[in-house]
């Protein structure tokens, strides 16, 4: 995160203000960006209008004189659509902006978005991004990036008002999906057995906090299981990030790896249990919602679920 | 870990000086204890004499006059022979001794073994550790410890001396160990979902130092991922800790989930893969020896192996 009066004279578009644009598009504000933000949800603009943005009725109206477009949208079919669809942007940005693709997709996606952007004369960044929402507010998340050296020079200042780390990955577009896709397959997994293991502790008649304590400190800990089992722990299963988007990105895990004759059995596990989960309606519910099917198979308890407006 | 030259007037023994035991052995010997140690390897005795220790011919040697002694073989079957076997040192023992038994062991072996202790007049600690050799070494492993209050007032300075974080979870055998077992359940999967995604990266094509340096600061990063990978990187197979542990660790814990009507697909597809990777002859080598199955699967290259001695 920095903050630099230069980038004042910037203004910088943010497409998507879910859990991830939103604390974004926060961090460029801090930074003295100039911000126009466009959302789906008239809720998420408002939110960003009230933290001092401005959040516009299309994206088209935001990307105007735009010279960095973040994209923050679920998939490569969204980001698509913003940058190429009938309402879509790249016709409303001036030549030579960047865009910056944070949509988790299969590196094939990320290459064919960035060759359609360079055939109208726009850099292209592919640039997951990986840290959750906290950091996605505080401005430090982490981008897998990669694409030309001129669109970094353009991307650099914005990518650091939003990234604590930013690697930087190589020249050509896939090289950041498929880092970040790597990453989605340990994630999804590590997802998994953190509920696999918070039910079977409970079949065991342990208490869940003081195993969450001694797991944390111990070699069986994960960033995910960290991360997660407190939702477990509240029962609080509204979405930071929904059972669906695994239902997603191991799904592009498991077309990567048939398409390599690459054997992906840990992945393949734990997408089923995505699917069951979302099957059985708990889809749009926190990915933490596996615990919920496997008190559900086996008869374990877990803390009460919480129910929110 | 602490150092007390109160220490000096108390005999530990320790019985098993593989990769843990050795470190804690020595971790006992800079708090002060008088240490004994028996391993049936000659080649550990004499790492351990060399380190200041005595290395004694027996279990039953090492346990004469000692007040705790420390059990760090592989598994129930070798402490119980430790304990109870033809050599079995619980009649050295002098009566009110405790034994602080870290081995990973289903909870009913725990049970069962405290309770054989108990009426031999002996205290009984079940008292699984984690950390890995390196921690074990610098005393500073966390133990997930359960036991009456009489048996944890003898063995706390033992403790001390070996651990950061003693996690008492109770008063009777049995707790130690299940923890230990969901920690082994998520070890045993991030070890097996580490292997896949380095695997799957080299497929992609990307550069396996970078991944690794990315993933370890996203959200995709474990404890193991970040221990085990480097060996991976480092083409070094020799055992830290074996295939084999994991085939015996997650087949315990798919007879305690089998057992309590909870399914465990995640460890289960884990346990296949250690199989797999001991079936074809790399059982006793380092666990991340799973990415080679991997390779040898899929055609992914990783770095080339080296050989030792």
């Amino acid at each position: 995160m920095t903050s630099n009066a230069d980038n004042g004279s910037t203004k910088v578009a943010v497409i998507g203000l879910g859990s991830m644009g939103l604390g974004m598009a926060g961090s460029l504000l801090r930074a003295g960006f100039v911000v126009s933000a466009y959302d789906t949800s008239e809720k998420s603009c408002l939110a960003f209008a009230q933290s001092g943005g401005t959040a516009c009725r299309s994206a088209q109206e935001a990307a105007v004189d735009a010279s960095a477009v973040v994209c923050v949208v679920v998939n490569a079919s969204q980001t698509e659509d913003v940058l190429f669809g009938p309402q879509g942007i790249a016709g409303a940005l001036p030549r030579g902006a960047v865009i910056i693709s944070c949509a988790t997709m299969a590196p094939a996606d990320a290459i064919n978005l960035s060759g359609r952007a360079a055939e109208l004369g726009l850099h292209y960044i592919d640039a997951p991004i990986s840290g959750g929402a906290i950091k996605a507010a505080s401005g430090e998340l982490t981008v897998m990036a990669s694409g030309p050296a001129e669109a970094f020079s353009r991307a650099d200042p914005v990518l650091a008002a939003m990234a604590a780390k930013i690697y930087r990955l190589g020249e050509c577009a896939g090289i950041g999906a498929s880092i970040k896709m790597i990453n989605q397959l340990l994630a999804g997994v590590h997802i998994a057995a953190a509920c696999e293991a918070i039910g079977l502790a409970s079949k065991l008649g342990l208490d869940l906090r003081t195993a969450y304590d001694v797991i944390t400190a111990s070699a069986g800990n994960s960033w995910m299981f960290e991360n997660r089992v407190p939702h477990i722990l509240a029962g609080d299963y509204r979405p930071l990030s929904s059972v669906e988007i695994f239902v997603k990105d191991l799904g592009i895990i498991q077309d990567m790896a048939r398409a390599e004759r690459f054997p992906a059995p840990m992945a393949a596990a734990a997408l089923q249990l995505y699917l069951a989960t979302a099957g059985v309606g708990m889809g749009q519910d926190d990915d933490s919602s596996l615990a919920r099917l496997y008190a559900s198979l086996s008869g374990a308890s877990l803390p009460p679920v919480k129910i929110f407006d």
